[in-house]
C-alpha cells in the first residue's frame, strides 16, 4: 500500500539534515502540550523520531546515556504507553524506576513538591500520565515542573530533569506526534499533508469514560500543518472549548481549514484521513471527576447508566464499510490510537467494523510504531545540548559499523 | 564430590570450539518445546550456557547488546525463573520490562495479537510463563508466536523477537535444559550420560496441584541422550500421554531406555540420579482447568479435598535415606527444580526426608545455578546471527582483559 | 547560606586524595551497622560519596559495571530510599531488580536461605529494608548474610553479593551516612564537626509507630565525631537500651559527648544542629511487633488509641520559632529525614511548625541529596578490590572528557 510512497520516504542522511536546519529550545524544558512549541519544534520532533527509527530497523543503537534514570509514574492503566516509555527510556541508555503509589509513602504526608524532587537526583526524564481527573492531569504536571524547576535554582538538583507528558487531561502529545510522524512517513512528507482532509469524529462505544485528550490532541497538532480538520460529534459531546477555539485560530494561521460538525457522513465525505474514536463528554468528564474525588460510587454507578443511554442513541456513529465508501476513493487511511473497540470482535457494537478494522489493522500498527522514537525524539531534543551534533555524531558511527 | 569430575569439565577454550562445531538455526525464532529441536541443538544451548557461566565465574561480561528490551510475562507465580530471566536478560545487556496484566489494559478488549505487537517495537525476547491452565499455556505461546511473525512479515517489527518459554503446561525447557547442564558438568560431558539410570518419580506433596511440565521435560529431555529413563508414579498420576509416548521413541532412537512403573522402590534401584517431585495426575489438572476458568470456588474445594486425600494413600513415595540406599552405591545423585516439600522442615510429611536433603541441598543449589546461564544460551542463540563468531569475539576479549 | 563553607569543600581532586589516603576492608563483605566499621571507613563512605555527587554534578559517569543486579527486598514501603537505591545501582551499571514476596513463590515453603542463593547467582548488591518487626529486621539480614556465605564457599555462587541495609529495626546507615557527608559539606569538613552540638530530639506527631532507626543510627554515629551530642524525649520514649550505652562509650573514645534527657528545650539550647523527630517508645515497638505478628487487630486498634493518647500529652515537643531562638545564633541547622509531620501543612500538630520547616525546607532536600550517593558509594567499596585505583580512573576519564 505504501510502495510508491516510501520512495519519496527520506533516507537517514537526508532526515539528519533536515533535522540539523532546524532549531529547538526544549534543553532541559518539558513537554507538556504541543500547541506550547513551536512549528518548527514539532517539525524536529518526528524528522528525529524517523531518524532514530531507521536507525533501530538497520540495527544500530542510537544510546546517548551512559547511566541516568528515567522515571514513569502512571496514574491510569496502559500498556502501548508503558512500554513504548520503556523501549525509548532502554534505547537512550536510561534505565527506569517506575513510581508505584501504592508502594510509596505518599500517602501519609508527601507533597508533590518533596517527591518531584527526592525522585530526581540522578534522574534525566520523568514521563506522567494522568488523564483521570478533568482539570487535575496538565496542571499536576506543571506542579511537578515548578518542583523541579524550584530544586535546581537551589542546587538541590544538578541538572532539571524534563517532563515527558504521556497522557493529560487536555493533550496526549506523544500519540498525536506518533500519528504526525507515521502521516509523514504515509504520505511522504509534511507538505504533502497540505490539504488533506483529516475526518476526527467520535464513534459509539459500550464503555463511557475515554479521555478527551487523544481527540483534542489531534485538532490541536493537524490543524498546524494546513490540512482540513474536521471534528465531528453527537450535540452534546463536545470537546474543552478553548481548544477548539485554538484549532479554529491555529488551521486559519496555517491556511488549512478547521470545522465542526454533527455529521460522521459530513465529516467523512471526501476525506483523506479517518479517525473514528469515542470519548465521553466534557461535561460527563467533569461530573465524573467530581464523584470520583468524593468517591460516590453511587453517582457513578448512575452517570454510567445515564451515560451508556446516552451513548446508545448514536450506535449509528459506527466506522463501516457504508461510511468508509463515503471517503476519498474510498480508500481513506483509517487511524487508532488502538485498542479500537471493534463491532463483533471487542464487543456487540462498537467504533468499527470488523471488516473495516481488519483491513486496516496493519496501518493502526505502523501508527503505533512510531511512539517509542517520538518519546526516545522527545529525550533526546530535552536532554542533549546540541541535538543536531549529536545525531550527526550517531548517524557517522551507524555508518561505519555497518561497512 | 565432584573434584576428580571437574578435571573431566572443558575449559573455556575447549568449550568454545564444541561449540563453535555445532549448527543451530534459532536466529529470530522461538524457544518452546525442547523436542521440537535437534539433537545439535540441545548440545550447543548447554555448551554456551556452561560457557557463559565460566565466563562469568571468570568476572567477565559477555554482554552483547547496547540496548534492546527483554519482556517477561508471568501468567503464575515465580521466585527462581523470574530472577533467572532477569539475571539472563541484564547478562545479555537487555533491558527488562514485566508486562503485568494487572496494570494493563487487556482486560479491556485487546486481542494477544495486537499486545504481542504493541510491546515489541524495540523487544529482542519474550519470556512467557503460562502453566496454570491445561492446554492453554503452549497453545497462548504459539498464538502470540504468530502475532509476532505477522507484524514482522508486514514490516511493523524491524525484527522478530523470540519467545522462551519459561514454563508452561507441557515442558519446562529452561529447567530441564539447566538440570541436564547441571549433569553435563557433574559428570564430565554428555557422552558420559549415556547408560546413566535416571529415576523420575513421583513423590508425596501436601499441596495438589503441581504443573506436570517438569516431569514432562525430564522424560521428554534426557531420552535423548541415551539414558535409562524410569518414569514412576502411583496409578492414576499418569503424564499426558503423547509426552510419555514420544519418550519412549526417543529413547528407542537413542539407544537409551524408557521405562513406567508405578513402584518408586523399582525406579530408584540401581539408579545414578533420582529426581521425586510432586505433581497432580493430568485427569485432575483438566478438572482444575476447567473450574478455574469457570471461577468454580465450591468446585475447586471440593477438587482439592479429593486430591488431598488420594496423595495421602501414597505418603510412603518419600525419598528417603531407605529409599536412597537403593540407589548404585548408595549415592545417586539428587535433583529438585526446588523448592522442594521437606519432611518436617516445610511440611509434615513431603517429598524427601530433611537428612536426605540437606545432604544434597548444595548439589540442587548448584543445579539451580545453570538456568540463568541456560537462558542467556536460548537468547544467544535466537538473537545472534553468528553465535559462534561472537562466542569467539567475547572469549577473545576476556582472555585479553585477563592478562 | 554556604556560600562561605562551600570554599572550603574539597575539590573532586582533593576528595581522591583523601580517598586514596583511607583503608577499608569490605569487598564482598555486608554493611549492615554503622557501628561495626572502623571510623576509617566511615570516612571513606562519605568522602567517596562526595567524590561522586560531584562527578555526577560535572556531567560524568562513575559506571563501575558492564552488568550485575542489584536486588531490592523492601518489607515496608518507601519512596524516598526505593528512589536513592534504584538510582546508586543504575549509576553503577548495576540492573535492578525487585524481589516482590508477594509475587514469590515465599509464603509457599521456601526457606530464607535457599531464596537467598536463588537470587544471588549474577547479583553483585542486594539491599533490604526490614523495619517493621523490632528483633526481626537486623537478624534477617544476618541471616540472609550468612546463607550468602555459606553458598560462596561451595562455590554455589561464584562471587558473594553484599548486603546494604536500606533501614533495619536497629540502624539506619544509609540515612545516618548521608546526613554526615552533608554535615562535612555545610560544615567544610569531619574535623569541623568536633565539639558542635547536636540536638537528636523527640518530637510530637499524630501517628504512633514511626521506627527507632533513624535516632539510633543518628547516636550510633555522630558520637564518633567529637560531636557534643544530646539525646531528648519524654519519659518512657527511650531507644534500645544498648545502642544508648554504646554511643555514651563512641562519645567518650572520640573526646566529644553524649548526654539523655527529658527536655527538648535543654537540648536545643546553644544546639548547632537540631534532629526534632518522632519514634514510637522501645516497649511500644515491642507489643506492636508481638500483636502484629499474631495478627491481632483488636490490640493493635487499642494499642493505637493508647500510644496517640500518650503523645497527645507531649504536644508541645513541636521544632517551633521559639525552640529555634534556642539554639545558636538563632539558626542552628535543621534536620530531618522526610517526610516530616508539619504542622497545618501535612498535619493539625506535628513536629515542626510551618514557618520553621519552610526556613529549612532546601537544607532538608540537600541532605537528601546525598542518600544515593552514599548508596553508590557502599557499593563501590563492597564490590571494587581496589576502589583508591578504581576512582582514580573514573577521575581521569572524567578530566579528560571535560577538556
Amino acid at each position: 500500500m505504501t510502495a510508491g510512497i516510501e520512495t519519496q520516504r527520506a533516507t537517514i542522511t537526508e532526515n539528519l539534515k533536515a533535522f540539523q536546519a532546524l532549531k529547538t529550545d526544549l534543553f532541559h524544558k518539558d513537554f507538556l502540550l504541543t500547541w506550547d512549541h513551536p512549528e518548527e519544534t514539532i517539525r524536529a520532533v518526528v524528522t528525529l523520531a524517523d531518524t532514530l527509527k531507521q536507525l533501530h530497523k538497520a540495527g544500530q543503537s542510537y544510546r546517548c546515556f551512559d547511566t541516568g534514570l528515567a522515571i514513569s509514574i502512571f496514574r491510569d492503566n496502559s500498556t502501548r504507553t508503558r512500554f513504548s516509555f520503556a523501549s525509548a527510556a532502554n534505547a537512550m541508555g536510561l534505565g527506569l524506576s517506575d513510581l508505584d503509589e501504592t508502594k510509596s509513602q505518599i500517602a501519609h504526608g508527601e507533597t508533590v513538591r518533596e517527591t518531584a524532587n527526592m525522585i530526581s537526583f540522578l534522574t534525566e526524564v520523568i514521563g506522567i500520565r494522568d488523564d483521570m481527573f478533568l482539570g487535575e492531569g496538565h496542571t499536576y504536571m506543571k506542579e511537578v515542573g515548578d518542583a523541579l524547576t524550584d530544586g535546581t535554582s537551589q542546587g538541590v538538583l544538578h541538572r532539571r530533569p524534563s517532563i515527558v507528558n504521556l497522557q493529560c487531561d487536555v493533550d496526549h502529545p506523544t500519540q498525536s506526534l506518533a500519528d504526525l510522524a507515521w502521516l509523514r512517513q504515509h504520505f511522504g512528507s509534511l507538505e504533502n499533508l497540505k490539504g488533506k482532509k483529516i475526518a476526527m469524529t467520535w464513534a459509539y462505544s459500550p464503555s463511557y469514560g475515554k479521555p478527551l485528550s487523544v481527540p483534542q490532541g489531534i485538532i490541536g497538532l493537524m490543524t498546524r500543518f494546513g490540512m482540513d480538520v474536521r471534528l465531528a460529534h453527537p450535540e452534546g459531546y463536545g470537546l474543552i472549548q478553548d481548544v477548539v477555539d485554538m484549532a479554529g485560530r491555529q488551521a486559519q494561521a496555517a491556511g488549512g481549514r478547521f470545522s465542526v460538525s454533527n455529521s460522521m457522513e459530513e465529516a467523512f465525505d471526501g476525506a483523506d484521513i479517518v479517525y473514528p474514536k469515542s470519548w465521553a463528554p466534557f461535561q460527563v468528564m467533569e461530573r465524573r471527576t467530581e464523584m470520583l474525588k468524593n468517591a460516590d460510587k453511587e453517582g457513578l454507578r448512575e452517570l454510567e447508566k445515564e451515560c451508556l443511554a446516552n451513548n446508545a442513541r448514536y450506535q449509528n456513529w459506527e466506522c463501516t464499510r457504508a461510511m468508509m465508501d463515503r471517503t476519498s476513493g474510498k480508500k481513506a487511511l483509517y487511524m487508532h490510537c488502538l485498542p479500537a473497540d471493534i463491532t463483533d470482535v471487542s464487543c456487540k457494537a462498537g467504533e468499527v467494523s470488523a471488516e473495516v478494522f481488519e483491513q486496516y489493522r496493519i496501518p493502526t500498527y505502523h501508527e503505533a510504531s512510531y511512539k517509542p522514537f517520538v518519546i526516545s525524539a522527545l529525550m533526546f531534543l530535552t536532554r542533549i545540548k546540541d541535538p543536531g551534533a549529536k545525531l550527526e555524531q550517531i548517524v557517522r558511527r551507524a555508518q561505519s559499523l555497518s561497512l
